[in-house]
């Protein structure tokens, strides 16, 4: 199956459709026919309204046809993790409490989508509430093995060329993760980037991003999403171009070994020094903890990542998972539960201890925009593992999430055969840096 | 009417509540008298349920009978206003666009109210989604005025002795202004000291916080829901003691004229001094702008706040204004869809220079925490305005709003026989000094 499938950028097709050669009703036809084929193996959707994305894809082509498309992701076919609201579709936040449940809203994200002319073509696969108990979506480059989460169905949509981008969030690994294991670009932005308006996603270290067929495809999704709908109230929200920041190849790079490390075979990190090599061949300066004892401080200050990103999480859940056990008790899963009664032990000075804490990396990390453009890691331990009953290990995802900073996974590598992401991550609320920096990495071929 | 009314301090009987010499049943009947006298003319809430309170009322009255009580407020009538969601009750934000909607969930603090055995009276009028148009709350020392708002119910319904405390937000002046009017305690946190789960309150200088009979029934309340719900996510939320923080006489003061010095009356300003009279003559130094540069630095910077205000809060309210136009245009009243489409012809950029020029407010501010353990001055520019087309002015309340800081009202101060109050600001998550300054400054009289 993994030979049928493939992304499709509306962005690459950019010419086309202002030529008249393509039509966003033409682009829609070829997703629904993948859908047609693979859907029904890889569960991406919870919701799917193929009637009025047609209608909004003959609007989209009517306007492109007249010169006056409403932006250049005008008639984009794209699919909404299902905890972010939309007027028109349930939100059932992967939760039996949640389902079939109308919040009679579009998400600040969504509205500005609709507004730019995307086509929201679906609800895509969460895990219950984007934390860890998972969906039914299948990894469509071997249907044995998970797609990754918590934006399961985002990621395998994208991959199988159902819509050109997905929006997901991340607040542990649930963007950087999939994105890796489905062979597709994934986008965490900085802390604020987007506005999660009306998604289900309020932690503070949770952000709103975007899964695409390319770089380019993923930073117009989130560039026109923020000038209309900014970030989140009380941050500049993601800042730069109105279209892919041209690529621009680091001066210096920091490779960094975090806890994930430890777990990634042989053959992926092989596959990595090849990536890396091709990196220093083109005259990238490469940083490790060998050379720069700043790198070796942000892993040691790392170790505690996971530990940390629990905690404060579990803290900033307590509402409103409570009033969901309240509400019934038995439609959330046994680890939600579970993980609730241990976050209720904990007091307002332990959640306080855990923001310091996270703050200080925050600091340590900072330093290496001194001496890097980015740092470059992998995405996940290695390719998705076997079986739907677990997400995957999130170690390579949980830094960008707890630092704030902007993370990128780009399917660069593989190991079996299988994808698997190399990470850039950026500075906080540089990530059109991050951008140019990929752009100029993607190109340069590994040795 | 003003001489039949009065706060009803839960935590002033709690002596009387452990000794069973009071009931929570009979305080409980003690508030319902008040409002089966007064509640047809004040009109403070939207919904009240009677049976409901009265049982949870007698499940107080037994756990403190069988010594179990859940925490001192346990027992505490409280007013939720109609923006803060609540599981029984439905929560209508001032808005026809949401008479009669039950989101079927708690807000964080209204759980956590429920977990310490308060119980949730009824919801109390607020202006259309917490911003200027008016509800139909009348203020109870003078029918014909305004309450103030936003927190138009909740003021009204503690003036009358209706419950003890209730629950109110502010992003521009809608707890102090409505506490001035009122002649209550109002409480306005710091940024982040409240979770604001479940509230439409989302804007980044916004806060939830509350309005009660005494200081230490304000502390109270709030210290339950923060040991229990956390302030905001990201945020270390309101910092004490578990009861009102010891009285603790200041140093000095930072006496404060902001741009609404020049509308107060002149009779107004007279009462002021003779209360920071006597607040020298005990012994506290009061810095001003005549003596203090640092504080003239401060009440220029403040100048532009109001306007600052307006632009931020503007932005952040795009959405979700345009998904309630996009419901209905006709039930959004006329100033609020005017004011949607000024918001809408802002940039990303735009705010981003409001959001630089409130950080630099803020620096300037802070700077005043090295001279003076709090600022002092008025709550309002006057008495309550006759008429409820307008909550009033909201010129003395915003300076605590867009620096983020806390802010309390004390009724303490009078002009023709109306409430006015006494504003003390103090600095960011320093909310427990605030109180202690407060404790000493309400217990000296004025000259």
């Amino acid at each position: 199956m993994s030979n049928a499938i493939a992304p499709k950028s509306y962005i690459a097709s950019a010419a086309a459709l202002a030529s008249g050669a393509d039509t966003p009703r033409a682009f829609l036809e070829r997703c629904l026919a993948a859908i047609d084929a693979h859907e029904k193996d890889v569960l991406a959707f919870v919701t799917l309204d193929v009637d009025a994305a047609r209608a909004a894809a003959d609007a989209a082509t009517k306007r492109w046809r007249d010169g006056h498309r409403l932006s250049a992701i005008d008639g984009m076919p794209i699919g909404v993790k299902d905890v972010i609201e939309t007027v028109d579709m349930p939100t059932g936040m992967g939760s039996p409490l949640f389902t079939g449940v109308r919040s009679g809203r579009d998400a600040a994200s969504v509205k500005a989508l609709r507004q730019a002319g995307a086509i929201i073509l679906g609800k895509t696969v969460t895990t219950e509430f984007a934390a860890s108990f998972p969906g039914p979506t299948r990894n469509p480059h071997d249907l044995s093995r998970t797609p990754g989460g918590s934006s399961s169905g985002s990621a395998a949509g994208v991959a199988s060329g159902f819509f050109s981008a997905g929006l997901g969030t991340q607040v542990v690994g649930s963007i950087v993760r999939p994105s890796s294991f489905c062979g597709v670009v994934g986008f965490k932005p900085s802390i604020g980037g987007i506005n999660r308006g009306g998604s289900h996603d309020f932690m503070s270290q949770s952000a709103q991003g975007a899964l695409g067929a390319s770089l380019a495809d993923v930073w117009q999704v989130l560039i026109e999403i923020v000038s209309r709908a900014g970030g989140d109230p009380g941050w500049p929200g993601l800042a730069g171009p109105m279209s892919l920041p041209a690529a621009r190849a680091p001066t210096a790079l920091a490779v960094l070994e975090t806890p994930g490390w430890a777990k990634a075979s042989d053959a992926l990190k092989a596959a990595f020094a090849a990536r890396l090599s091709g990196l220093s061949r083109a005259g990238i300066k490469l940083l490790t903890r060998a050379n720069t004892p700043a790198i070796e401080a942000v892993e040691k200050s790392l170790e505690s990542a996971l530990a940390l990103t629990r905690d404060i999480n579990g803290w900033e859940s307590i509402w409103p998972l409570n009033i969901y056990r309240d509400r019934d008790a038995s439609k959330l899963s046994a680890p939600m539960r579970e993980r609730l009664a241990e976050s209720e032990k904990m007091t307002p000075d332990d959640y306080r201890r855990a923001l310091a804490a996270r703050a200080a990396m925050r600091v340590t990390y900072a330093r290496l925009a001194d001496l890097a453009d980015a740092c470059v890691t992998l995405s996940a331990t290695g390719p998705a593992p076997v079986g739907l009953a677990s997400t995957g290990d999130p170690a390579f995802a949980v830094p960008g999430s707890i630092l704030g900073v902007p993370a990128l996974s780009l399917p660069l590598l593989s190991e079996n055969g299988l994808p698997v992401g190399l990470q850039l991550m950026g500075f906080e609320q540089r990530d059109a840096d991050l951008f140019a920096v990929a752009g100029a990495v993607e190109a340069i071929p590994g040795d």
